[in-house]
């Protein structure tokens, strides 16, 4: 089997996941190198899955003659640098979500790859999903007819670190966590004309002191006039819980689940299940088939399925979100612009 | 809407539930008389319903010349004499599982039915279920092909009485409990050649003082070879559980639920919900539809649709069960006779 | 037992169920005068459950001496007028949803009932249904620590009427159906701040003609910063499916459920079962509930648990979510008068 | 990491997971060499994951000097020829069930195991599904007081191939799909005194050409009087159906479940959902844990969790059933021998 050769930039909770992938789940990838700013991590990675280099700089990863692929999965604020430099170098991109936190850096990073002409696949691995993509299947079919509502609950099990959380670290909850909910709207809807947000911090109030919310409910109105509603959250407390509704006109389609064990636990008058842990649990499946996907992709010269544009676009709406909270208005999301 | 005069005896549990639909449910009834050897209870009863005539002695309620119908709740051990007496006076009898604990003694309740030639209708109860009949009318229309297993599971939230376990009293678990399945087997597969039983006090060893067991799994295999497995407990310590399963060779009914309130609750890393109490509480719309069914029946001069043939065959197979459990044999059905 | 005499006016799809409740089902009441204006159906329900007295006019309820107590389940235009005269003759009032249909004749309603100083309570019917009454104790019980967001869905089977879902009418959509989940989101969470809706006709083309809309998404901001988001449709194909969510900061609750039927079908590669097919199946049980509950409450001479205050103010926040979705602007709720 | 060179024998359906297992997901196994008699398989399994060595025959794997463990899949027939092969030349050894079809064959494996003193794993994956040790865990905890009932459903989705459903080849059914269920009674209940079986060829009559069932219900009595009662099936239509069940004095533990895609999908009056293919889906995370404790076994000088004992004992259990269902009558388990 013909193999692509990539590296890999960024070794934190996902990126190790990624290595995993790439270094031994994925028959079409070969993991040849690996960088993070963290040098032991790097070698300690590169140990634990045979990979050949690594190096506490990206710019070895970029530079390395035999990589072919770079899967960047570093801090988000490194992501169109990075990107930039790989287009510069004709290698192929995966870029995690989201592609960056502000629209002009986003759009330096479109006019990078539209000028290199090199593959570029963003990572939105909900579409991977394989809930997610059967729905998708079966909402083209006509299973439910024309969907006209489109219902997302994104919550985490626990507070995320006060770092991490803060707004220009991550682009706050809005961003980092809805960019999922607000892809997902555009694929199955299409376009998002206005969105109105309400949001507080009602749950955690020291993220309070780094600016960010742990609740947040937006509503979507899209082009044509069909409706959504996504409400976000911190504090889910039970588990991680992400669900997501097609509400059609000849049916509905609920993708999702709770319970990760399967074994009831059934005690005096009550039954009981424990519940999924977090992403990397719910999510395992598709981040692996989304890295694979990628590999085919660049191997067999087949176009991105979700482009820079998709990141672009979801930013987008995230920001009109995110302007909506700030202003107390419905905001239209073509008036967001870098 | 013309009504059927009830006299109903026995004041037990049931037999209130009982009252109050006679009393205030049912359009086609209309409670006369009330009995109970608990003279107070009698009084309360009749008191709460407005029902003009209550008495200790059921003797009164026999010979009540307003009475057209008597419905017999009374312990089992009286089910036999006083439906004797009531087919004597020519009153249409409704009388609750089971029929009696012997054969005998149900050979001459089925020979005084026939011999006045009264209308009588046994009460069992979970042919009257929304889930056990849907699932009846299913088979009926072929949704699962031919059904080659039959399964039923019967658990009680606590251990009975020790008074109420005695097998002198209400037959044992056995017959007490299992008739419902028997009664369910015969009614979706047909006739049971032959049944084999492993039993034991294997949760509440007083029960041993009285000579009844909590547990218990009983095999049937019915006249033309299917197969059925029934299990029976005390200790559903979660809740009143009573499921059935169809399999068939195109599919598969499954009859039951667990959750009483509709509310999850849902906590750390757990997601629980509370369970049925009991009887009362799963099966009350179906004790209300069989004495309106049985109303019904008698007004309108049609055939009982569960008859003494039912409660005489529904024992026969729980005696059965019985004696295979005291032998360790498996037991031919039809060697069981009075 | 002592019986509250009660005169029922309104003999539509829930006023007969009303009637058999109070007529057969609530030992506390006695129903001895029933008017619709529908002459034959009056009849015909009084004779059903014996109801000595029956009129096309409900002036001769409101006057008649017998009469302790009026329950309006009649067009919401009249229930104004009726509330008034029944006020006026000292009788006690239950008064089904909404209230009315604009805040100055609610306003009327309140100042008679206030003036004549008699018992009124309004009928909002999902308090008393099992799975919000458990909800309610448990939040109060702190299981889920603080309520952050309030999530609620009410959907339909299928499309009203064209006449009944004329605003003129109904009140449209978000006052006849949104009234439920305006009360349910006061009740649990407290006073609404201000609203945002987003609203369309999206599954029945024809509803524009009469002015209504069919699908809807309503955002709420409590008075105290908490979120709340509502959504409502009429194309719940699959069934009717009423369910709301309380998260907490420490665990959530989840209202409602789905199966009628204690059946699961399973066929090739597939599960499946039933669903709830409207409201008097949902809440057969809630609406028995809170007419008894009327009933005691007036001869206990205890205060209503619902009140014309939550009628009004949940009618409050269904207008001021009429002018969001009239203006695509959020609205104070408290900026909306009569 | 120090990695064991594993040789694997038999590349059929389960085969080829297993070389995927060991080639690409398990850190601690290095693939080295495999054999089928299907020689153009061998290649293909061998150039898919890279294995330097592959051959038509099993015993060049034993002979290779750089093979330190041989994993068996190959037919069950060959298992005790294979195991004795690898014990003389001091490999250690993963045998997949049944360790073979009789009990005489299976006391020379594990004669040769013994006199060898080489490492011996028997495969019964179901020990390493989450729920299955997820509830072994919690029995012992005491989660659900003393359990005295075990219930265990197997479904195949539909009919094997005639060729394999040959007792003679699988060991017919009672064996080949009952050995699951009989190990899992004995690891959570322990020691079987007797069973008894009623089975039949019912849904698929072509099955009695070659002498196999299709359905059987098996009760089992413990050493200590505690219950079991196992169900088997071929036509599990709706789908792959694993299900187990422990009932104990203070509550009750379900293993298992259904959906397999996180959609459901609900139409008019309907909610649906698929199922689980078969057990490659069911078990796919069992079997790779099963293969990486046996190779961390190896590595550490661990003993086996699963000996050649319990495929002995699940094996005699399952040969007692057999001979229950050919005479109809109990059988003392300890009865059963070589």
């Amino acid at each position: 089997m013909v193999r692509l050769n990539i590296g890999l930039i960024g070794l934190g909770r996902l990126g190790r996941v990624y290595a995993r992938d790439l270094g031994t789940r994925i028959p079409e990838t070969r993991l040849v190198a690996v960088a993070d700013v963290d040098a032991r991590l790097a070698e300690e990675v590169a140990r634990e899955f045979d990979v050949p280099r690594f190096s506490a700089d990206p710019q070895s990863v970029l530079d390395d003659p035999d990589v072919e692929a770079v899967v960047i999965v570093s801090p988000t604020h490194t992501h169109a640098a990075l990107t930039r430099a790989a287009a510069e170098r004709g290698k192929a991109v995966f870029c995690e979500k989201p592609p960056s936190l502000s629209l002009a850096e986003t759009y330096s990073m479109k006019q990078a790859v539209e000028r290199a002409g090199i593959f570029f696949q963003m990572g939105l691995m909900r579409r991977f999903d394989a809930g997610y993509a059967a729905a998708w299947r079966q909402v083209q079919e006509g299973v439910i007819g024309t969907p006209v509502l489109f219902k997302s609950t994104s919550r985490d099990p626990h507070r995320t670190s006060l770092e991490y959380a803060n707004p220009k670290s991550s682009g706050g909850m809005l961003v980092d966590m809805g960019i999922h909910d607000f892809d997902l709207a555009r694929w199955f809807m299409g376009d998002v004309a206005s969105v109105h947000t309400i949001a507080g911090t009602l749950a955690y109030p020291e993220l309070k002191t780094v600016g960010d919310i742990d609740n947040a409910v937006v509503s979507l109105r899209f082009a044509d006039g069909r409706l959504g509603a996504i409400d976000l959250s911190r504090n889910g407390i039970y588990g991680y819980d992400i669900a997501t509704e097609l509400l059609g006109t000849e049916g509905t389609l609920r993708i999702g689940y709770l319970r990760e064990t399967p074994l009831l636990v059934m005690k005096k008058n009550q039954v009981s299940h424990d519940t999924v842990p977090f992403f990397m649990e719910r999510f395992a499946g598709a981040y692996t088939a989304q890295l694979q996907d990628f590999a085919r992709n660049v191997l067999q010269g087949r176009p991105a399925p979700v482009t820079i544009d998709d990141g672009l676009e979801a930013l987008r709406i995230a920001l009109a979100a995110q302007r909506s909270h700030e202003t107390g208005q419905p905001v239209e999301v073509a008036s967001v612009s870098a």
